[in-house]
């Protein structure tokens, strides 16, 4: 069985769903003259060493450094990994655990999770929940991953201060530095340090750099990902091949060989040029159900811009909103909406093709007629034929809908997709001539929050 | 300290962001004109007596029921609470549990929990969550409370035999009926029974009637949501001291007293008119966040409608996406794109003005002169100066801005937002001119899953 992922577009063809709403045969090729053009524009980025996402899975120094450090810490007593992040170093590795990990990973025994430590993902400042955390999680056998690539988010720096209140209370300040991994950006020539810089000197704590040319919403396979990854006992091999099997098919200007200019030109056109102003996300496997919400990131805050690339045009206000949703459960929430309201959504539908189990449906009485179409089937069968059916439902709408197939949910397929993703987004900024590797909007509300708070 | 909740739309006027995007106040009288026609037809429906969620916390008889048999069930050894229940049916005890139990709940100890059970809402048929679910989950100390009020939910259902097969192996035929309690809708006339009434007479377990006046999104009030959370110790009489205060509060045709109507005004005004077809919540408090996946559910799948009331006009396509955002997280997500892409959205921003605790930010040392704007300052007083900056933004970049202020997160406010919303859902559909109450494509899913499963 291939263990690539696969897209399938046929669900947003004209054949499939009409002239009106589909892309018919001659919009097709313009699709792929659209992208034979973007193409040179990507193949120069590439060269030019701007964007580090396309080819960071190649840094071995890197990645054992990360899986040296992570398998000598995991010989100390750890209970507990707390990750302290926002968005972009929250996102993905958030992704990697929903995905890999057991649902309820951190009810399990020790001997039940193989000896790996309990994970918090502290993505807020909600000081109630902060708190709550803090309750549960030993200092003495917790380790603390501090993670902010511009070494000054406001969120992140608040969560270290108070953890580095509460572990020297635990432990008196010269322990600190074992129970503290920092991951940060690069020492700037001629600069001050950053306050994270700053305490990682101060408490000698290992720390890893994330590279000047990855971005936050890029940088899974950075430290920022892979570190995590790594403590909680992931096969970061089985990560680098992903990556690699997807940038081995994202290299090909040939639309049928490339999912990710496939996607980014299907999307590019239908919110360009016929109103789907949303992209919604729908997973059916919970296993990939923060995968969206990953997604939801990286297309919005790469996409929705104001400006063009070089500033010349104003007012643009690009962007598609990207909704994440999770079948089948969400057939029983948003699909009414998806089918009957506005023409504005294009669909992505994401199939798990094999589960790990499939619990038979046993024990219904031969007497319960009305049940009789689930006799002798699983509760894999039942999520399966409840994503032909919403496909179906959806076409018969006529709203156009991608189906991406994942063979089984790994390491290597993961990889494939946050790789694919990435590029079509990088795509998906040149067709719509924006930049989408800057977030200035967040920019400005930081200096209003610290406006506010001065005030207090 | 009032314990109301507080809407305030001040955002969405021109006076805030100018009149091309802002609502001028010929346009707010014309508001009003329309909420006072659609307030006859509510009053009519309120009548009816046919939507039972108007009235449903003053069924004594009801709510002391299920208080009675939760304290009696409390007496056994129940360490697992698991709901079985997908959409309307996991969506208002999901909520109701974000809110008011610690955040990490089952990671507690029993004491901590106060003796109270552990909670999993099972609300999808992926195999390997649910086969995970059942592993840590010992059926002797487990209760289930399966919910559907059409009785033949096909995902409850399947959901139901797994488990009841797991129950005989382990208990045994005749003990099952302590360890279930069924949540469904009435027996109806010269009908069969369902195969959920069919089990509850099996195995004689006790069974809790949702009324027919009482729609699945609509019915957090009703058994499906008021067992559950009697079940976890939260407070019911304050529960139906919210809806009573709310329902008085909607009961007046004045908009600067009804916020219910208010806000549908507002947000019937911007997506008929003025093309902001998306609704974003966005609850700066993690404990709000569920709230707003059950505002999802509620907004979308009553408002996404092709047909109108009496269906004489089809194609309507009506409804407004909504999106559910978490602060401040979501800064780091999704507001680049709220602030710089297209003008299509309306956002509310919801206050949790006093937490629990605030988490002093301390031994900032005086040399990191970048974070002087955070000594002294408090986690909670960040997120409430992030939540002003993210207000600010918006108004500034001209984005409609609604702020719902929760003065504390308990039963009676949560109680509040319920029944408001419910309200404003009713009477966005007066203004609609569509049916809010029915969800005509869910059904015809239904029936596409079993020609589906059928084939295999």
């Amino acid at each position: 069985m291939s263990q690539e992922i696969q897209l399938d577009i046929s669900g947003v063809r004209s054949a499939a769903i009409g002239t009106e709403h589909g892309i018919t045969p001659s919009v097709y090729r313009e699709i792929e003259r659209d992208l034979s053009e973007a193409h040179e524009i990507i193949k120069q980025e590439k060269k030019s060493g701007d964007y580090g996402f396309y080819t960071i899975h190649n840094d071995r120094t890197m990645w054992n450094d990360v899986e040296i450090t992570a398998k000598k810490l995991l010989k100390n007593d750890i209970e507990n990994l707390v990750i302290l992040g926002i968005g972009g170093s929250a996102l993905g590795i958030t992704t990697l655990l929903t995905a890999l990990k057991p649902q309820y990973y951190n009810l399990q025994t020790k001997e039940e999770r193989r000896g790996f430590p309990r994970v918090f993902v502290m993505d807020n400042v909600d000081p109630d929940s902060f708190s709550e955390m803090m309750e549960l999680c030993d200092p003495k056998k917790t380790l603390f991953n501090v993670i902010s690539k511009s070494g000054t988010t406001a969120e992140t720096i608040a969560q270290l201060f108070v953890v580095l209140e509460m572990l020297q209370k635990s432990l008196g300040k010269s322990n600190i530095g074992n129970h503290l991994v920092i991951t940060t950006g690069p020492v700037a020539k001629r600069k001050t340090l950053t306050p994270m810089q700053e305490i990682s000197k101060k408490y000698d704590c290992k720390t890893f750099v994330v590279p000047e040319n990855i971005g936050g919403r890029f940088s899974v396979f950075s430290p920022v990902g892979i570190f995590p990854a790594a403590m909680l006992g992931l096969n970061l091999r089985e990560l680098a091949k992903g990556c690699r099997l997807m940038a081995k098919r994202c290299a090909s200007s040939d639309l049928k060989k490339n999912p990710a200019y496939l996607n980014a030109g299907i999307h590019h056109h239908l919110m360009s040029k016929r109103g789907r102003s949303i992209s919604v996300m729908m997973p059916y496997s919970n296993k990939l159900r923060d995968l969206a919400d990953w997604y939801r990131q990286l297309w919005a805050e790469s996409l929705g811009k104001k400006e063009n690339r070089d500033g010349s045009e104003t007012k643009l206000f690009a962007g598609q909103t990207p909704i994440n949703a999770l079948g089948v459960t969400d057939q029983h929430s948003q699909l009414q909406l998806y089918l009957e309201g506005p023409h504005d959504k294009i669909v992505t539908i994401m199939e798990e093709s094999h589960f790990n189990t499939n619990l038979p449906i046993t024990g219904i009485p031969r007497s319960f007629k009305s049940l009789k179409y689930m006799q002798k089937r699983t509760m894999g069968d039942l999520i399966h034929a409840e994503r032909k059916a919403t496909v179906h439902a959806l076409k018969a709408a006529k709203r156009p809908v991608v189906k991406i197939k994942v063979p089984r949910v790994n390491e290597s397929t993961l990889a494939q997709l946050f790789y694919m993703f990435e590029v079509q987004t990088a795509v998906a900024g040149v067709l719509l001539d924006i930049n989408p590797f800057d977030q200035p909007a967040v920019e400005q509300i930081k200096i209003f929050t610290r406006e506010y708070l001065g005030k207090k």
